[in-house]
């Protein structure tokens, strides 16, 4: 019996059946729409090189702290799970995760480990501690494969773009192979991500800021050297087919500072005598002067703030970033952006948008501003608020403010792979879902609704990210 | 099929045919009762004069903000729809709005004039680019009819009572002579708004005090004869009809002065001299100041905060005021009303209306205020919450805490006087609609819904603005 | 008809039948599973005394501070009912009290005394005016019976685990008495709550903290004994069957400070020469503190933070604390709560249980860290959001983050004793409900379900609470 939900045809749809029959037409409208990915963080030399994945612990928990969280949680220390570099054995981690698998039920993870299960490795056991070596076993059988290669999945799973996240200085010569090879039909597009060249309270910022430097063709020193040098760089990800830059930051505060005084912080923090001000003011700057540049080259910005890194300082220690502990915190988006917007909130073909962890801000606050200014969109729900209920609160409270067309299109932000069908596919019933109730409650028609779906799904990622 | 959702007898019901049996009986009892529109902005000159109605589009489009906001997001530049004066073709702008028309599908406004479209004018066809001349031409001829005078559709509309907000100096010449207009049955009352006479920072503050000192027939100087003369203005309102004064601030903060220290920055605001504290502690302090005159004159004080006015300087300075881009900030009431409530909480007849465009006081604040201070009411949702799913929000998040009798009951806080009929209906049957949820989950008896709904809809503005 | 909605099979179920049918299900499982009540606030001596129930008023109305708070709103003074030892007659305060019974609609307290009534009284009558004196006679008649005493009742309501909430210095001989009547088969244990003897601007802190100090077998004096005197009284509710210790707090707040600078501002607070930030620093090394010692001596840590007790001064005056006025604000886990965590969030055997009144921090804040801390566990939704939407609420806002396993179970939180077995049914059947919509959604199997259930009512709060 456990099984068969994630085979389910009306799985995440609405149990009134007047609205399940609703949302079964209207997804069956996009359910097998190509697969637009503008926002995630696959490693493009794995498609490149089509590296077959390795073995089922090492693709599908080590590397996920979606994952590995919920079992730290549950008192699996982070060393028996492989991270860190930890030796430990694949079969034995395995085990743990599927001892730990019914800590995973109403979460969003377990879902789409479940559709993985069920619909990329056709595995149909629930993952128990007596199934774990079957199910170990079967993975491994299904990804030595040779129909299991990156390459073979990314046509399987219909997908038309992927965008993976850069570092400003990465040769990105995998996503040039990629687009020179005709035998690679789809797009792998690059994403400028610098916030480790730009927030001075990141912990490489000096050393990455004299390798920007010195990365130049022009030479030029300091502060000048430095834009230009972003600016150039973010020529470089355009040329190699990139259509957004992205801003992980604490806060959404933008600030426009005269040059001179925007160059005397940088110089302060150069010589590592910035204070904790200095550090707040020029990071607001650079938000600001990302923007800039945005409104020049046409990158469309994306901003996902109040994030607080590296909670818990042992971990991090010993297990570095991205290690399960990123808590979010209050986010005030309407005085901190405000300095951007006043200057480029209405500029031409300029697009942002703005992510959040916060959901009190969808209603306060990001609905009225993409309700207004041209260039403002409000992102999917993301991270944690990647999750059916989520979901709708977030097209419940954005809806009646904005209406459809100011909200992002999905985005799967992972770098899982093979989950890239699942979290679509989840999106896709949401939106029906909450589109069949609209219709039930004749608030739209159902044909506008048909057509909004198809809007939702694959026109918004396309108008949104320039696709 | 799209245009007869307006027209559903069960439209903004729940699905579930139970539930919604339920939610139609409940939505019978209060159907036709009489509309109750104790805050709103329809001018009452209009209605003295009986002036036409202009063209579709000056009627409907370029004076709505929520049009015009979500059209500007569009890319529509606000010129093109005749604001700030600009020089514009009816028509021409009517196709604008027209071609615009799939954007609003799930938004509250767009709800709103479907209703208006197929209940005021009789227009059954969807707007849009093909239809957009014809349904000019048919609104148009509606318009042009003997039947469609600001008068008559106030009859027809069933309005019993329409509260304007007016300018503390205004002669309320208008309402004068709707009072002693025997031909005319209705109420209209104006409503006391003194904001641009409060706030320090408000551009006309200075020369508004200036007009607000000479109008007085004491000619008391300085800060007591501004008391004195809001005191007086506040009499006027009463003697025409007022039931309320209405408060627009940044915060809800409050603050008691005593009278030396309040006359001090008083002075240095007028001489120009006032520092930002100066103002945020002033207005605080006229906030409290406002409670007290309350408590005396029996208004009934609202108080409507946490709106970042004029958010886009460049769209302000071209288009001027409520040009679409006030953007909500969070509010915290428990904390800034207290000192107000510590002195006037308990007064005897005084009735204190808390609006938010923050949901997250719904619960946390509102609820526990309204549900010990016998002044306080939770204002009805608000503006951006003043939709379907955002009301069913509210009363989930209000009701278990406060009941059913704390709430102020609906305000319509319109300029578009065609739209009132659409939302008090919105209003009903989503109140409605959220009873029957409780009746059907067997947490309220049937019987007990019928007086609720009552009350909510009828008793409770009565009872609170004491009309 | 109104009687009936109390004794209905399916009240608070979801009104689709097919969910429905599944809640309905659910809820066999744990309909009559022992109640657990980790945390309320039950004298313990009125169970050890067997002392029977006061009249009505005195038991249903005049201490319960939801109920005179609702009463107090619409007008009714507290003196009328009996409050801060105001002469009234129990008949009379009853009178006004069924009077008030509409006002109760749709609130958590109306549905709990309704059960009550129906329940535990036997009454089927709906209050009223007509029906006030009726029941006060049956009610009456009912509590002189001899099954109706405290000790009966417990066995009656199944209560296996009663938690009290208990004054640092009190002897706990109820406790000690009631574990050692072989007559009495439950358990009823202390909590240790210390706010009063850590906050320094509790009104009586100088005096406890001197009571504290020579309560010590060592003597030890100053900040030194403090500690010492704090960690014996924890061994003496140890002894006495503790499992937790409680803590209210303004906002959850934590700092270490080293023993010199606690010690400093101890003398500082003892000598009355304490700022307010001496105060939020102490209290804030006070918190942690007790983490410390939790860490060491077993007890399970509980945080209550974010109300704004005693909010209206003149009321505090008159009738004392809890009459009705504590009012929640914003609350801030993440940074406030890190200092703690760093040191002790992956602590062994070390149980931390977040409560809020500030939603918003549910999927934002307490599911990403409880989703990572073995330590953390999220609080059950506690007053103002212990009622039914609320709790749904609740439960969609961390499953998708934390999954069920990480919250701490029900937690009446109680001293109205006969209210118990209302409150734990009421979250039984939300937890149902909540279960059952997924399962009718697809996103969880019934089997699974219907383990969670069980968990989730029954194992939760033993593993948490180590009972």
């Amino acid at each position: 019996m456990s099984q068969s939900i994630a085979a389910h045809p009306d799985r995440l749809f609405p149990a009134d059946p007047g609205v399940r029959k609703i949302a079964r037409s209207l997804y069956s409208r996009v359910e097998s729409l190509p697969i637009l990915s503008p926002h995630g963080h696959v490693d493009a030399a794995v498609i490149e090189k089509n590296v077959p994945f390795p073995d089922p612990a090492a693709l599908l928990v080590t590397p996920d702290h979606y994952v590995t969280r919920v079992m730290h949680a549950a008192g699996v220390s982070l060393d028996r799970l492989g991270m860190g570099g930890s030796p430990a054995d694949s079969r034995q981690i395995w085990r743990e995760f599927c001892a730990a698998w019914p800590l995973f039920e109403g979460t969003a993870s377990g879902y789409w480990i479940r559709q993985e299960f069920e619909h990329v490795f056709g595995v149909r056991e629930e993952p128990g501690q007596d199934t774990a070596d079957r199910i170990f076993d079967a993975v491994s059988a299904k990804l030595a494969e040779p129909g299991f290669r990156p390459r073979e999945l990314f046509k399987e799973f219909n997908i038309e773009v992927l965008a993976t996240t850069d570092d400003p200085l990465d040769s990105l010569e995998s996503h040039a192979a990629l687009a020179a090879d005709p035998a690679f039909a789809s797009r792998v597009v690059p994403t400028f991500r610098p916030d480790a060249y730009l927030n001075i309270g990141h912990p490489q910022w000096q050393s990455n800021v004299e390798r920007l430097l010195g990365s130049t063709r022009s030479g030029t020193p300091g502060y000048k050297g430095y834009i230009a040098a972003l600016q150039e760089r973010r020529h470089h990800f355009l040329d190699h087919g990139a259509v957004s830059a992205d801003h992980g930051v604490r806060t959404p505060a933008t600030v426009r500072l005269d040059e001179a005084d925007a160059a005397r912080l940088f110089e302060r923090a150069r010589a590592g005598t910035a204070s904790a001000e200095d550090r707040d003011v020029f990071e607001a700057h650079m938000l600001y002067q990302m923007a800039r540049m945005s409104v020049e080259d046409g990158l469309v910005m994306t901003i996902h703030p109040g994030s607080f890194r590296n909670h818990h300082a042992p971990t991090f220690e010993a297990f570095g970033a991205d290690s399960g502990h990123d808590i979010p915190v209050a986010v005030n988006y309407t005085e901190a952006i405000r300095p951007l917007l006043q200057d480029f909130g209405t500029a031409k073909d300029f697009h942002l948008v703005l992510f959040t962890l916060d959901e009190t801000v969808f209603s306060r606050e990001l609905a009225p501003l993409a309700g207004f200014y041209p260039s403002v969109y409000i992102g999917a729900p993301w991270w944690f608020l990647d999750a059916p209920d989520a979901m709708l609160r977030f097209r419940a409270a954005v809806t009646e403010t904005a209406g459809f067309s100011r909200t992002s299109g999905f985005i799967d932000d992972t770098r899982a792979f093979c989950s890239i069908p699942a979290r679509h596919d989840t999106s896709r019933r949401i939106e029906s879902a909450f589109l069949a109730r609209l219709v039930a409650e004749h608030r739209i028609s159902e044909d506008r609704a048909h057509e909004v779906i198809v809007d939702v799904v694959d026109s918004s990622p396309r108008r949104v990210f320039k696709l």
